[in-house]
This record gives structure tokens, C-alpha cells and sequence, in this order.
């Protein structure tokens, strides 16, 4: 049965995810959009001929025309819309992060368990990333023994102008973080901030270094610079007792011209996560028509929030932070 | 507006071809299918809900239902199955080639003539292959200068018992002949298959290498190894005036591991050229609803069978063969 | 003028440099070697037939026909026999490390002072690789900005059963101490070890994670991993403000293969830095010649004696350590 | 015992040499250097202070405190100066080609046979190169299977304004003739050249396919392209009954900078090949000492002078050329 899908947000990843969904996911309509600018809800309305623009978000998470909802708005206004669609005990895949505050997750959480049932998917793509569900799957079959360390690097082109050091956490690092725990299913104890030598293309302290130590031992490290300059670039590397298993940087071709071979980086995250994206719409219908849920749950939200607010202290003091989490919920065994 | 498919043929590539439209193309249903085998369409039937299986494949390209016709029975029932479908005026699209003879082909071409309108694609799918479009733009963009040379290389790990020397030119070669026409934009008017030593491994003529002359001068090389026993591996670089373009063997991780760094092949075409049979489907199914056609039309299909002739001649007399086409009916500028 | 050479212990070291000197470095004679083992120095006798042995290697040190001393023996040795040299005013090149403890080293800088000439230059043959030297041309360039971090890894097979955790670092880590400093030019003023979880197929912190916080603020992060199992893998990526230099595993072939395309990875260090050893010994001799000294001094000998004691001391205190060094004597300007 | 080179001709290929024989080579002194260009000569003996300058070439020969010759002079120069080293009884390296006619090449290794004693190595380097020599080490080790098909790419980057299409075959090409024999020790039947559409940025036919037929089935292709601007580019890959040999582009690092990774090539063949020149003269300068020749020998340089000269003609005539060669004498067994 075609699942009918409201968006709430038509910015960048908006419009994004309104292409995908009308034009490479299967069993899909978007039927709604809402955006406080309405030009922008216009131009999704226009590549969508089912889709009406609604004023208000909440009329969109309460339509009975829709039986699923997106978030894609601002970072500030997730939990609250979130908590609307779990009250109208509706499916969303809300973008990354859950909510802006560790409070704000746990709220979600709460009535996640109030209804007991999970209906809450995060948008943290990678999890239907090909490379690190191979990477997942790899070491899974346990042939590369168990993994030690994961080396990883998340570069960016260049940051907005009101970047701030601790978003290079909040927003950035956020990522390696979910896929993380998503690769080596554990947990993070401790983050520490490291801060090397900053651009001089950047006001801020960019790039720097955080390091998780997970709940078995495993140590991830992980470079974060969010204005590389030659490309949006992200790669891994799990080092196991064995031998080590590592992202290949995705291209179709290699071009040998100009003294040299080469080939090329996009400018942003979505060529290099396009399939990525593709794959976690693709799922989440599919998801819905079942009943489940994919991806990274209400809880995996609350632990990259909570781990990441950890992180923004850590970079403050100087000095390791402790992850305190609540104890998880069987609901999200 | 939803478009609805007949597929004839429930093989593997039919098979996949259900698979991937049921869970991966927006806009689109699988409503019919027919095989001879009743327990191989009902194997689609169970993943397609919505299909029905229908005895006769004539039945199914007449039913009002069906809006379009996916060809994948044995490549000798090919022709007579899109006659069929421009009979009923049906958009179809054919797997390989458009019809065993090149008399077949020329029948369908005549017919389309009549009709005055273009309603058949050939699945020869590298033409939505991320590689190869990517290839053709960075060529059409100019700064490489003019292609000189295409070198091609298209091994399979294992060929079945049954096969024959001149199958690698029918059957795998005839990719290459598509897509070197796709890339270069030119036509072919000379093939010569050079016969190298043979594998010990097969009692055929195999590997080959096949020589394209085209018309505006470049020379296209593509050697043909069914039993190359290591990995399903397709590869092209395009020499051009100031640089070359080389497709880049799709792998999503590289693994070290017993004094070793290696990336895996896969064992046949599916996983290689998955996107492109995605992407393929995706752009049919979109061209349907606007009344296009897309991909390789009848008259490519034609050419490649033709050139093929061509090619199992030049391997029996161990001569070149001039490639004598038809001249191109205006339908197909 | 032919440089004839004094080599003091005959083992995997000293018979690789024998081997080099004799049949790959130009204006060089092997002429006598010394080692406690009688057997291992006639192979060294057979192999380079102008080469005599010698009991004692202080007679070797103040024969007037050995113009310059190579020191490859055990490590508790080298102290004492480069203080020899000293004494001989004869040109040295003593093998990492300098000595084995700070306080050898200090002696042997001490010596030079008073002699107010450098003849000591110590075996950190990275200096020598053409990766590291590329490397350091292109960050000097200029065009790729400054230095930011510079990520290290340094894998062994597999370590002997004698191994502790102190020796990742001052064995294997030493390397990668002078190699940061050689590369990036710069001091380091502390260094951290992190200890991941452990592999289990040693009974050892085994690999540790080492922390390098330069002068400058670069920022140097090295996995050592002396039971990495899959082979010997020597790694560095410079991160710049522009853009990142890294170095190329070195390999001739690659192979596609049972299913994967590979290349090699060597066994231990000796193909790893084949040519460094063969620069090394040739730039070496050369500068004998003009009365010169090459490579790292008797002063980043004793650096890197020093940073891997104070890694010593983070690595049983979990605390990030303070490097202390004297302040470095005009004569190494 | 040191052995005493004389160099004829002090070029780009001469100095070359004799930077390579006084920097880097073991055993070796360069002792006397000819040229008509008084200035070149210098040059060599201010670089190599025990070398003096002889005026006439057949003096450098005879003088009895020359133990062998290296001849590195214009084309034409080798035939005659080769066998003026056969009179004097003295080991000859002569750069390629032996001689500049198939007929100067059979009163070579007529006069050999006369001495019944090997004495000439025609510096065809790519047998000493690290990539080549593994390539044929692989194939012998026999797990690949028999060779079936080499591919092989030979690009520089802009030829001299004199440059003809014959000389594609008898100056570039002519490299791969012998490199496809070394590495499958298999002798030529026939050659075929074949004509590409032209780059506009040269008056010739550039590049050229040359396909070569082995005694044992293999066919060989090689890519011949002498303005191909972006570098000078030689690959080569092996394809066996279980998988393919691949050459790695040499390079010691790759860079990430302006929405590109990249490696480099080099401009001309010297960076390519700097490891073969090396290794080609120390393994002469060894076999010197025990008698021995080593490299390509007469019978080497005299097949690939027949080859190329044969492939001159098909290049004529647009047809297939068979090669005829005299049988091999036992000498060159």
C-alpha cells in the first residue's frame, strides 16, 4: 500500500528528500509539505503534484491524509514536532538531531514508552550507507577478529560564517559518533576533545580531534575540520585483530590529465551519501507498511545528543568527560 | 500517474528486474507477469502482491491493464514478443538484444516507421550506469579534447557448458559495441576479432579481442574473457587528446588482511551494474508518463546486433568485417 | 676518495647494511667487522671478502684503516660505542637508538660539544625514505598551507614473545617521534598514550594509541600495532590548511585474484625501507667524504630518546606527559 | 675488484649514466668519457673527477685502463662503436638500440659468434625494472596459469618536433617488443599496426596500436601515444587463466587538494625508470667482475630491431607483417 508522507521543512535537505522520495523510493507519496516560507513549500508542491503546502506543521501531522511525517526543519524545533507526531502516535523520520537538548530526547523517550511502541527514527544516514553496513556486515562475520580501533575523518569544504567550535561536535562530529556505536554495537564511556593547530581560514578552533572509549575497549578516533578546503571527504577505518577493513572514498571514474591521476570529492554531504539517503527513505516506507521502525531509534538520538553535549564540555574544559546515560529502556532492546 | 508492468519472463533477470521495480522504482507497479514456468512466475507473484500470473505472454501485452511491456524471456522469442507490443502500441522495454537476427531487428524498426513513433528501449543498461554517463559528460565537456582510443575490458568469472566461441561476441562483446557507440557518439563501420591463446580452462575460442574501427577515426580494443575465473570485471578507459578517463572498479571497502590490501569483485553482473538497472528502470518508468522513450532505441539494438554478425564473421574467416548498416530512418535522430 | 667502513655487530641489522654497502652504495669498502658472535661475522667476511674480522670492537673503532664506524649492535651497547667513536674522532652511524637511556645520549652530545664537531648521526632512516622526503618538500612548498595534524600508523606482524608495552614505544614508536619531528619541524612538548582494548593474540597493550602536541600545535596521533597479524604497514597523512599529502604503500603489482584485486604488503621493514636504508648508507658515505654529517644527529637522538621515555610514563600513569629537554646547543643549529 | 667504465657520449642518457655510475652504483669508476661536444664531456668529468676526456671514441675503447664500455651516443653510432668493443675484447652496454639496421645487428652477433663469448647488453632497462621483473616472477611461480593476453601502454608526453610514425615502433614501441619477450619468454611472429583517429596537437599518426603475435599464442597490445601531454605513462597488464598481473604507476605519495586526489607522473622516463637504470648498471658492473653479461643481449637487441623494422612495414602497408628471424644461435641460449 502507497505510504503517504508529510514533510515539515523544504530547505536544503527538505527539497532533498522530496526529490528522492518522488523520484527513486518505491510505494511513496508526498502528500503534504509545510514551511514557514511559503516560496520554498511552492517549488517542492510544484516537483510533487500530490503534495498540498499546509501552514501549520501540526495541521500536517494531524491530516489523516498523511500517514507518516518528515522532519526536516530547523535543529531547535525537532522535539516539539516529534512529540506532535508521536501524539497523533504517527511514524517520523526526523533529520538529525532528535531534539537540540539531552532533555529534549529524554522526553521523547518517555513517551515513546508511555505508548510502548517505537515510532521514532533519526536520520543518521549512514546506517544505510553501503560501506558502513559492509563494514558492519564484515566485521559481524568475524573472520577480521574483533575490532580494536576505529580511525575516522570528516572533513568539510568550508563552514558557514556563524560556525562555532562546538558545532564542529553538535552538528559534525555527531555522525561518527552514531556510526560508531552503529559499527561496533557498544556503547561510549568517555570523550575527549583534542585541539590541534587551527586553520588560519577559520576564526575557530578547527579542525580537532575527538576520541570516544566505547564500553568494550574499543577506542574511535576521529578528525573533525569543517573547512578542509579540497572537498567533503569522510572515511573510515576498523582496525580488528586480524587485519583492518576501510572505506573506500566513492568515485566512477579516475582522470589522468595535468601531470597527474586523480579523481574527484563532491563539494557536500549528499553526492557522497546520495544512495545512503535513497536506501534509508527506501527502508522507512518500507518500514512503515510493517509496522517497524529503521535506522537509528529515539534512543540512539538521545545517546548522540548526550554524548555530544559531553563532547561540547570536554572541549570547554580540556579535559576527558564522562558519558552519563540513563539506562536504556527495554523497549529499545 | 502510476505505471503499470507486464513482465514476460521470470528468470534471473526477470526476476531481478521484479525485484528491483517492487522495491526501488517510484511510480510504478508490477501487475502481470508470464512465464512457462508457473512456479517461477509464482515466485514474482509472491513478492508482487499486486501482479497476477498470466498463461500467454500475448495476453498479458493486449491486457488493458498493463501499461508497459519488460521483455525478459530467451533472447530468441525477443522479436516477435515487441512486435507484439507495437502491435498493441505498448512503450517496451526489451533485454538484449532487440531480436536474435538482424533481420528481426530491421522488422521492428519497419514496424516502429509505420507507427511513426518510438515506443521500444533495449535494456542495454550501461547507459545508466553512473561510470559510463559520467564518462560521456567529462568527454562531451571538452577540455580532454577528442577520443582517440577506447580500450574495453569485460571478463566473467564462468561460462556456462554450453557456450560457444561467437557467444562472446553475441552475448558479451555486444555490450562494448553499445556502449563505445553510447560514449563516442560515432558509428562503427569495421570489427576484426583476434583470437590470443586460449584458456586451458574452456574448450572454446576464449578470451577474444575484438577491434571497432568507428567512423570518425577512433579505434575501440575490448578484450572478451568469459572464464576469467577471478571476478565479474568490466573496465574502460577513453584516450582523448589531453587526458583519459578511466572507469574506476565499483567497491564500497578495501580490506587488509593476510599480507594483502584488496578489494572484492563480484561474482557476476547484478551487483556491478545494480545502480545502472535501477537508474534504468527508474528513467523508463518516468519516460513512460511523459511519453518518451529512453535508453537504447530499436535502432541501437539493431546496430548492435548487426555489428555482432559482423564480429562472428570476422572470427570465422580471421579477416575484418565491414559493418554494412541500413541508412538511420529519421525517427531515430 | 673510497670510505671504508667499520661495522660493529653482525646481525639482521648489520648483515642488511654489509649487504647494501657491498653491492648497492658507491665510494664505500666494508673493511672490517666486529661481533661477539665469531660465525655471523665470517658470513659478513664471505660476503664482502675486503672486510676482516675483528674481536674487539674497540680495536675496530682505532684501526687507522677504518675511516668511519656503523654501529649495529645490541642496543645497550650503542652508548658506549658511539662515546667511542668520539673518542677516535671518527664519523658514526649508530643505529635508533642513540642510547638506551637519556642520560647516554646527554653524555654522547656532551662529547660532541667538546669536540666542537658533529660525527654522529643516528639510524632514523625515514629521513631517508623518498616518501618522507617528499612528503616534507611539499609541505615546505608552501602551497598547501600549514601543518595542522599529521595521522600516523606503524604495524608489525606480529612481535617477538619478549615484547613488552613499553617497547611499542621505544622501539617502534621512536620512529614516528623523529619522523613528525623530521617532517613537520617542529619540537614536541608532550605526549599522551591511549590504550585501546587489547588484541588478544599477544599478552600485551598491544596497539596503544600515541599522542604527539608539537611546539607549533600540530597535533600527531600514531597507532603502533607491533601484532597487526596482516603485515608490515607503515602510514601518514599531513593534514594542511589546503588540502592533505599521504604517504603510498609502496607495492610494484597489483593482482585480481580469487575474487579480489590486491597488492602486497611486506613482511618486516627491510623491503618497506629498502631504498631508505640504501639513501642512507650512500648519503651517509658522501658526506664522510666532505666532512659532513647527514640524517638525524646525536641531539634528535637524544630527542627521541626523551619523548619515548617521558610515553613510557604516560603510558603507566594513563596521564598525558610532559617532554622536558635541555635547551638545544647551538652546535645542532 | 673495482671495475673501470668508459662512456661514450655524454647526452641526456650519457650523463644520466654517469650521475647514476659515480652516486650510486658499488664497484664501478667512470674513468674516461667521449664526445665531440668538448663542453658535454667536461661537464661529466668536473661531475667525475677520476674520468678523463678522449677525443676520439675508438681511443676510449682501446685504452687498456678501460675494463668496459658504456655506449650512449646517437642512434646510428651504436652498431659500429658495439663492434669496435668486440675487436678490443671488452664488455659493452649499449644503449638501445644495438644498431640502427637489422643488418648492423647480425655483424654483432656474427662477430660474437666468432669470439664464441658473449660481451654485449643492450640497455633495454625495463628487465631490471622492480614492477617487470615481478610481473615475469609472478607468471613463473605458475599459480596464475598460463599467460593469455598483455596489455600494454607506453605515453609520453610530447615528442620532439622531428619525430615521424615510424618511429613510434622503432624508438617507443620497441620498449614494449622487448619487454613482452622478457616477460613471456616467447619470440614474435607477427606484427600489426594499427591507425587511431589522430590528436590534432602533433602532424603524425599518433598514437598507433601495435598488436603482436607470440610463438605461443599470446597476443600482445600496446598503446603507443607520444604527445599524450598529461605525462610520461607506462603500464602494463598480464592476463593469465586465473587472473591478471597488473604494473602499479609509480608514486610516493598522493595529495588531496582542489576537489581532487591525486598521484603524479613523471615528464619523462628517467623518474619512471630511475630503480632499472640503477639496478641495470650494478648488475653489469657485478657481471663484469665474474665474466658473466647480463640484460638483453645481442640476439635481444638484434630481435627487436627485426620487430620494429617489420612493424615500419605494416605501419606501410596497413597489414599484418610476419617477422622473419634468422635462427638463434647456441651462443644465445
Amino acid at each position: 500500500m502507497t505510504v503517504r508522507i508529510g514533510l515539515i521543512g523544504a530547505g536544503v535537505m527538505g527539497s532533498d528528500h522530496a526529490q528522492i522520495l518522488s523520484s527513486a523510493v518505491s510505494g511513496v507519496e508526498l502528500v503534504a509539505v509545510s514551511d514557514p516560507d511559503g516560496a520554498r513549500a511552492a517549488k517542492i508542491v510544484e516537483m510533487c503534484p500530490e503534495a498540498r503546502a499546509v501552514t501549520a506543521p501540526i495541521d500536517l501531522i494531524r491530516d489523516s491524509r498523511v500517514d507518516a511525517v518528515l522532519v526536516a526543519s530547523p535543529d531547535e524545533t525537532h522535539g516539539e514536532l516529534v512529540l506532535a507526531c508521536l501524539d497523533a502516535e504517527k511514524p517520523v523520520l526526523c533529520e538529525k538531531p532528535l531534539a537540540a537538548s539531552v532533555d529534549g530526547c529524554l522526553k521523547i523517550i518517555a513517551r515513546e514508552r508511555a505508548l510502548d511502541r517505537r515510532l521514532v527514527s533519526v536520520g543518521y544516514m549512514r546506517r544505510f550507507d553501503p560501506g558502513y553496513v559492509e563494514m558492519k556486515r564484515r566485521l559481524r562475520a568475524g573472520d577480521m577478529g574483533a575490532a580494536l580501533i576505529m580511525h575516522c575523518i570528516h572533513r568539510n569544504v568550508a563552514a558557514s560564517p556563524s560556525a562555532t567550535a562546538p558545532m564542529l561536535i553538535t552538528n559534525s562530529a555527531v555522525h561518527e559518533i552514531d556510526a560508531a556505536r552503529f559499527v561496533l554495537d557498544a556503547e561510549i564511556e568517555r570523550i575527549t576533545i583534542v585541539t590541534p593547530r587551527r586553520t588560519t581560514l577559520s576564526g575557530i578552533q578547527d579542525p580537532q580531534i575527538m576520541l570516544l572509549a566505547m564500553d568494550n575497549g574499543v577506542v574511535v578516533d576521529a578528525e573533525i575540520f569543517i573547512n578542509a578546503q579540497y572537498g567533503y571527504d569522510v572515511r573510515a577505518e576498523l582496525v580488528c585483530e586480524h587485519g583492518t577493513i576501510t572505506l573506500t572514498p566513492p568515485h566512477d571514474l579516475t582522470t589522468a590529465r595535468s601531470a597527474s591521476q586523480a579523481f574527484a570529492f563532491p563539494s557536500d554531504w549528499r553526492p557522497r551519501f546520495a544512495s545512503a539517503y535513497r536506501a534509508e527513505l527506501q527502508a522507512w516506507t518500507k518500514a512503515i507498511n510493517s509496522g517497524a521502525t529503521v535506522g537509528a531509534s529515539a534512543w540512539d538520538g538521545y545517546v548522540a545528543t548526550a554524548v555530544a553535549a559531553a563532547g561540547v564540555q570536554s572541549l570547554a574544559s580540556g579535559q576527558p568527560a564522562k558519558v552519563a546515560l540513563e539506562s536504556r529502556p527495554a523497549l529499545y532492546d
